[in-house]
């Protein structure tokens, strides 16, 4: 038995840096899920999943199972635990969102890649508060760029998802179409 | 400098055949396309592509360059050259598809795969015409399972076709609404 529990799924504003291309800000929306397993063993994996709503092979992953978050949790001073966790990164995320506007946000998201673009080493997510001292790093998660399989299982779900809407604004427009015709010959009579 | 004309795409009805399993009947969209570069050299492609709007991971691939026309040609004692097989083909397809109700279709598509499933190994799409005396192949044309990157990029085109599909559709349905609504307005005053 495996249940996905969605958590968070928004566009959130990142400053994507790599070695050698200049600093460019792009909308990334972050999709945050809680995966429970109870079969061989009960286990739940935060999984994480950053992808680009206009360019389709931009997808990078991370998962923390309740092990990888002990290790986390000791490397970067965290306070809360496994279950709280997911939580205090929305808020931070939240915060990001939040300050976007502003001329000097408070809150940045940078996404940063030891390599030369941004398409093929892992990167890392971090989200950074710039007060007038210093920036403070609240968190720094590492994501891995989604191989070929990865990509095409995720547009598979996103042609499927799309379709599916598709299908509703058909009959939706269908029905409007008739609805106000109808009241319109009645009307007019 | 590239380019690619479409010739045809469209569902035609296949007869599946796989290695251990059962003959099953699919619609799979056939698409035709003639690709011709002129740089470095001026050649042209013809391109085609088997896919079935019901399994985003089914993807075959075939091209035909010039050259490998004239084996083909030769092998399979084609009379046609290569400027007007392209057409030959589609003729085969639109028989097959005039015959799919008959009880007794005289042709018929048939893909057979070697393998044990129709997914990782080559197959060949026979176009078979069944008269009182025997199944008579007009065409066999040997096709590649697309690779993950091959159908990751398939995938990501479908999904940009069907976005901006999906995006006039919202643009009709709020234009047809507005249109009736002040329409109907109107007839009421």
């Amino acid at each position: 038995m495996a249940a996905a529990e969605s958590l968070f799924s928004q566009l959130v504003p990142v400053q994507a840096k790599c070695q050698g291309c200049e600093e460019r800000r792009i909308n990334v929306r972050v999709n945050i899920e809680l995966q429970s397993t109870t079969n061989p063993i009960h286990r739940k994996d935060l999984v994480v999943r950053l992808t680009d709503d206009s360019d389709p092979f931009f997808l990078y992953n991370l998962v923390i199972s309740e092990e990888d978050f002990q290790s986390l949790k000791l490397q970067q001073s965290l306070l809360v635990d496994f279950s709280a966790f997911p939580q205090r990164f929305i808020d931070l995320l939240q915060h990001c969102i939040q300050e976007q506007n502003k001329d000097i946000p408070r809150f940045l998201l940078h996404l940063v890649s030891s390599g030369p673009n941004l398409d093929h080493t892992p990167a890392f997510l971090n989200v950074v508060e710039t007060n007038p001292f210093k920036h403070l790093t609240h968190l720094s998660l590492k994501f891995l760029p989604g191989n070929d399989a990865e990509i095409k299982k995720f547009l598979a779900t996103c042609l499927k998802c799309i379709k599916e809407e598709k299908l509703l604004l058909e009959q939706k427009l269908r029905k409007t179409d008739e609805d106000l015709t109808r009241q319109l010959n009645y009307a007019q009579q």
